[in-house]
């Protein structure tokens, strides 16, 4: 298929079903927080996702590669961002599973109706305000602080649009586990699950997985620990698995 | 010295100072989670340390003998356990540093009043209501349900007799984790450590090992986990310097 790409943008294998995602490094490219997020979330059949603030489309394409859920819909509030999002939906020919739309995680729930959703994914800025590293590019700017939207705004509208028994799937930073799992609570969304990921198993997590469930009682499934790398700098056999690529042993290395 | 022990007691070599404790092996008996807490818990020079439901008194006598702190007190409702406590202290000489007083956590701040502490610290019971295995006796019933209190009982008198900044320590379930964050944060014990203990590496954690600060702002630090056994079954060596053991690579073995 011919593609546009605009200038500094690339297309970029996903390696999984062939699919690709256009991105522009001078903007923003998806990290490993929203690849563990596509894997730790789950769509069953007939269910409708919804990605809040999905950037260039990386969620919903990735849930739609791996699950069998029946719709994926993307909430962007960047133009050019949601413009890249749908001109990759249509290079992997995704239209009838896959839709962008343009507008505002402050104002989700009244865009498309109360409990409108089974499952909503999100992986929202981590840094409160201006505490971050400021970045040279509004986009990436956007995409790293609550500048325009909060924590308390994404579990507020989430609440609103998932069902009763509704799933959440978040990954965020573990310094805000408290604030979290707290909003988590107060707007009805129950934590049922949480995994941190630890860059090596003797390290501090700098990721957190989180599942809630829309009305649920409290009682939570703490995992074992998700480990990036082996003591000698390699990748782990299961992130290895999580990214599809052939692991070494495998590989018979 | 010379000590009484009752029928059913024994006395137990606690591994540090030549300190020891009476234990009744029918009644109840200091667990790991004790003594993971006593070394998480922090108590510097000129502090007073509360322990909310001592038992036996296991972690007074263990954080007197980790700490520099100026008195800690235990308080225990059941007066059979109370007197064993008030033994232990008098079979350590610790008379000056240790007091055992009996009553109701539910009650505490009334008792002790507000911001009279600067470090509390809780082994609380982990279970809600009947809905864990029931043991054979009230003892240890009591101290594994949440029949004479609860984990809000514990976070509000904590939160009333804890002074500005002062320090939180609890050891509890993860299944509870979103309650207990939630909670802490609500009574204005502000989450800032948590430690999950893993029996096994690629195991669920079964203990969270938690610090709050009175009136401190919202930032936590998750440390790595903590893990009780090697692949092969032996002990850890983080968990054997935690037991004041040697370790047997230092043993030479």
């Amino acid at each position: 298929m011919t593609i546009n790409l605009k200038q500094g943008e690339r297309l970029d294998d996903l390696q999984i079903k062939g699919y690709r995602i256009i991105q522009s490094p001078g903007r923003f490219c998806f990290g490993m927080d929203a690849v563990l997020l596509s894997s730790f979330a789950k769509v069953k059949t007939g269910e409708r996702a919804l990605d809040l603030g999905t950037g260039t489309g990386i969620l919903p394409i990735l849930l739609e590669a791996k699950n069998k859920g029946d719709f994926y819909t993307g909430l962007e509030i960047q133009e050019e961002s949601a413009d890249m999002a749908r001109r990759s939906v249509q290079y992997n020919h995704l239209e009838d599973k896959v839709r962008i739309v343009t507008g505002d995680i402050r104002e989700a729930a009244a865009l498309f109706g109360a409990a409108s959703f089974h499952v909503i994914t999100v992986n929202p800025p981590y840094m409160i305000g201006d505490h971050g590293l400021k970045n040279e590019n509004e986009a990436k700017y956007i995409a790293r602080h609550e500048v325009l939207c909060t924590l308390e705004d994404v579990l507020r509208e989430s609440g609103k649009l998932l069902g009763n028994k509704g799933r959440f799937y978040m990954v965020h930073r573990p310094f805000r586990l408290a604030e979290i799992l707290s909003g988590m609570s107060r707007h009805r969304i129950e934590p049922k699950r949480m995994r941190l990921v630890h860059p090596y198993i003797d390290k501090e997590p700098n990721m957190v997985l989180l599942e809630g469930v829309k009305g649920a009682h409290p009682r939570m499934t703490v995992e074992p620990p998700l480990v990036v790398y082996n003591k000698d700098g390699t990748y782990t056999e299961e992130l290895l698995e999580l990214y599809g690529l052939e692991s070494r042993k495998e590989a018979g290395r």
